[in-house]
């Protein structure tokens, strides 16, 4: 199953919106044949895997397959896996963790089951749950994973107040940081940073024959017909008031905008989250200013930190969340940490969530 | 040699202002003898160890001596070590680290191998070290090697601006804490901590025979005689201006007034650092308030932070350190993290100060 994870692993920056799965066929302790999914549309990875074997000239019945997800079940771009792993006369089927997916949830292993074939579930469901973290979210939540990147110094500072905020990490965090981007469906910034830094919002320190779509909170709609990210058209635009003339020109370029008011004429944040979802997008992954980080904070946008944090002190500058303080400490916003790492000098933590106390 | 360094670390709350020391005897592969470093004016490691081998019915005679810092070869309290070596006939001596102390330097090693005694030095040299920063730092810059804690919310934050600020890391943090509070010569506050939290400044959370010195930077001498830091006497109230009446009634309950006024008339804190090294402080722990901790490190007085972070945010409250920020990043403050691991739920963050650049 670690070697199943491995290969599910190599599609990491490419089966968006599906999960990534690997699948390993064994028989008497051998490794028959091994397969990850592939780009949406194309092959998921247990008909990879069997595919492999009959390559390689093994004969898959009765054979053992090892999968990270519970095999699908129903005609989505390609027909169930469940099928074709009958059809083939494996022997048994062991899955790390089962499919969230209502239209699968179980089925598939009920269908294999009935079939006459062996299954089990549950080996290394952590590592497979976190692998599509993205995929669990918007099956279950109807959201994406949402993990926000900043980068600050020990004391917690992004930029001066003059705005000046590139170079705080090194070079490692930056690739690193472009790695989390890779494996997103979509990256989301707001038109603060977009109007200081002009960001192209793309991946670059990585290779990956994907980009994620790119994403900008832009309630007025005040997004110039020049900015960087918006090169090549596919980006989202997301306002609260309409402008025909602008909506046109920006469609014109091949951009979209949506419009997502809330009350206070700002963008709805939790309904931009649900939009996002149904739009299957997976993990959500936002490099924004300590503006919109703490309106998405505040509004309980957000699952995940990816804080970088830099060997330096700044002093009273730029903060990577503007957020009020509570009343009492006890109301403070909390969080777990997840994983903490060095990369390069710099300090790489994640940090998820935890749910309010009353 | 790790067995010496671990018998060193038994007298990491008790030998100062002497070094933390470990020694090991061994003869034929075996080890025939063992001690470490007692409270001041008692018997040093190698004595202990040479004590600890006739008690056990061993002769000395041409065995092994492991010892974490260089033999003494001066009469301070003790007689020299390196003397009781050569007379009870050790054949050879390795030593991790050489002595800092200027009447030390490489002459008690130079002593052994004078009377016929193998030596070597260098073995886990770095454990060594850091055993004894403190005592290397007095011995070589004539001032203490200087540590300040402090504790924030991932956001960097210390506290509200109302000032409430207890209970942000858990127990596991705070009894840390503790065991660092613990290992120093002294305990370093502020006036504004004194009067904001009337903290006692010792050591409670761990198990200690001795409690570190007390000290309050105190510009204007503004203590109130009942503060709790004075508790028992003993404590350093460090000044700018005098008050006879003031220094007499601190005097009569056991406690001593520092006066180190600056130009500005503030305590002049590198000149501190300094008094502290003659006054034989080899380890400072700092546990003071956003000023004057952005104080300190601004006139460059701080070796290396003790960070705690807690998994929370709190948002626009107190940071660590009142520090204006530089007019360009490049002439941001740079550390190196020395040491990042999780204590409770807690991080701690070793980080130390790196040469500036010009």
């Amino acid at each position: 199953m670690a070697l199943a994870l491995a290969l599910a692993a190599k599609g990491m920056y490419t089966t968006t919106p599906n999960p990534r799965v690997g699948c390993v066929i064994v028989r008497d302790g051998e490794v028959i044949g091994a397969g990850h999914t592939q780009p949406a549309g194309q092959a998921h990875a247990e008909i990879m895997a069997m595919r492999d074997a009959k390559e390689r000239g093994h004969d898959v019945r009765g054979a053992t397959a090892y999968v990270t997800l519970e095999p699908c079940n129903h005609h989505g771009r390609t027909p169930p896996c469940s099928d074709a792993l009958v059809r083939e006369g494996l022997g048994r089927v062991v899955a790390a963790i089962a499919d969230p997916n209502p239209l699968v949830a179980g089925q598939g292993m009920a269908k294999l089951a009935a079939a006459g074939i062996a299954v089990s579930a549950g080996l290394l469901a952590d590592q497979a749950y976190e692998m599509n973290i993205g995929f669990f979210s918007r099956m279950q939540r109807k959201r994406p994973w949402v993990r926000m990147k900043a980068a600050a110094s020990l004391d917690g500072m992004t930029a001066l107040h003059s705005g000046e905020s590139q170079w705080i990490t090194g070079p490692e965090a930056r690739a690193d940081g472009h790695a989390w981007r890779a494996r997103a469906c979509a990256i989301l910034t707001g038109i603060g940073t977009v109007k200081a830094d002009d960001p192209q919002l793309n991946v670059r320190a990585v290779d990956t024959p994907r980009q994620p779509r790119r994403i900008v909170v832009d309630s007025k709609l005040d997004i110039g017909l020049d900015a960087k990210v918006l090169a090549g058209g596919g980006t989202w635009i997301v306002a609260a008031v309409g402008n025909p003339d602008k909506e046109a020109a920006l469609a014109a370029a091949g951009n979209e905008v949506i419009l997502l008011p809330n009350a206070a004429g700002k963008v709805d944040l939790p309904a931009l989250m649900l939009e996002l979802g149904r739009r299957e997008i997976n993990e959500l992954h936002v490099e924004a200013g300590s503006k919109l980080n703490g309106s998405l904070v505040r509004e309980g946008c957000v699952d995940e930190l990816l804080v970088y944090i830099a060997p330096c002190l700044i002093g009273d500058a730029q903060g990577m969340f503007a957020l009020q303080a509570p009343e009492r400490l006890d109301a403070k916003i909390t969080l777990k940490f997840h994983e903490v790492r060095q990369v390069g000098d710099d300090l790489r933590i994640l940090a998820r969530f935890t749910p309010q106390q009353d």
